[in-house]
């Protein structure tokens, strides 16, 4: 069966972005032939441009065209106070609530020895020796609420100690907006754990 | 709450997408940030190439880097039969059952009063030209099995039956591997209709 090459080309390279399978890549490829050219230009040029501008912090290793990043050349932010989280996108999610006003580390992933990752492939070493400088009294562990986010943790936690710093984890419990009745068990059993008292 | 431009631009670009909504396009641009430069790279060509090199043939309105298309200038392809399509998708569909020898006719979409699409919008004009140079002696109407897919197979039947070319519509009965339970009314009523003697 005969197709452009340039159409098989472009359904090969969509199928390796996360969640496309051959079906959603045909489907893009067929919508990117038909938008006016200026439209998919604008597309291709977006990917080549942050690949050309965008990087990571060397302090904190989130996403920045500038280096060190907005946020850790933003004197106003609590130098004491240090958010560590798995991803990039969790620095845009936290930041998105407006409520936190410290600093960040970005540990890029968490440990998974299912998939070989161990805390050598983490920004760990690059956390413990800002800690040592001496200026944070309290560093939140924001890794995510599953296995590898509460090992990882546990982890970081052990590591903290021992430098006379507080670590706190999120609190855990219902979500906001949620039903009690369609709570599982775990996140029940975590929220009355950590019931607070009213008033 | 600030983002680097790039990011937000290229967010903004994947949004365009069918079927991709704010939270998928933000989880391709951090895919694209993380993956190799090489790799990201390939997909902005691959894009740039596509919009460069394909294009609609003229005969059939298929998607093709050469015009006349592979199929139109292949000599030993049935002159005598066409097979009327919607999308240039569909034609890729039909050419991977390897079962269809004719030509193709695509539509470029299929008459929707409700998007405003009418027969001046739609390779109607082309198909009936192509009809009139007295080669063809069947078309096949291979329009969706929806309602504006027999919409359009309905018209364009009122068109070409003056031209005294027989019409044909695609069989419409259980899926192969479907299960006579699941399937709907309609599709049961169509097979029932269209049941062939056996042996």
């Amino acid at each position: 069966m005969y197709r452009p090459p340039s159409l098989v080309h472009l359904i090969e390279a969509l199928t390796r972005l996360p969640g496309v399978g051959p079906k959603t890549a045909q489907r893009l490829a067929f919508h990117l032939l038909k938008v006016p050219k200026r439209e998919a230009e604008d597309l291709a040029h977006a990917i080549l441009v942050l690949k050309e501008k965008a990087g990571y912090c060397s302090i904190c290793s989130s996403i920045t065209e500038t280096d060190p990043c907005f946020i850790c050349s933003d004197s106003s932010r609590d130098r004491e106070l240090i958010c560590v989280v798995e991803e990039p996108s969790d620095v845009l999610a936290i930041e998105k609530t407006g409520g936190f006003k410290g600093r960040y580390h970005v540990l890029r992933g968490c440990l998974s020895p299912l998939e070989g990752v161990g805390p050598e492939d983490l920004r760990v070493k690059e956390l413990l020796s800002r800690l040592r400088e001496g200026e944070v009294k309290e560093v939140i562990l924001a890794t995510n609420p599953n296995l590898e986010g509460e090992a990882t943790a546990m982890y970081l936690l052990k590591l903290i100690r021992p430098l006379g710093i507080k670590v706190t984890r999120l609190a855990r419990g219902l979500p906001v907006g949620g039903d009690l009745e369609f709570a599982d068990e775990m996140t029940l059993t975590k929220s009355l754990e950590g019931r607070r008292e009213m008033g």
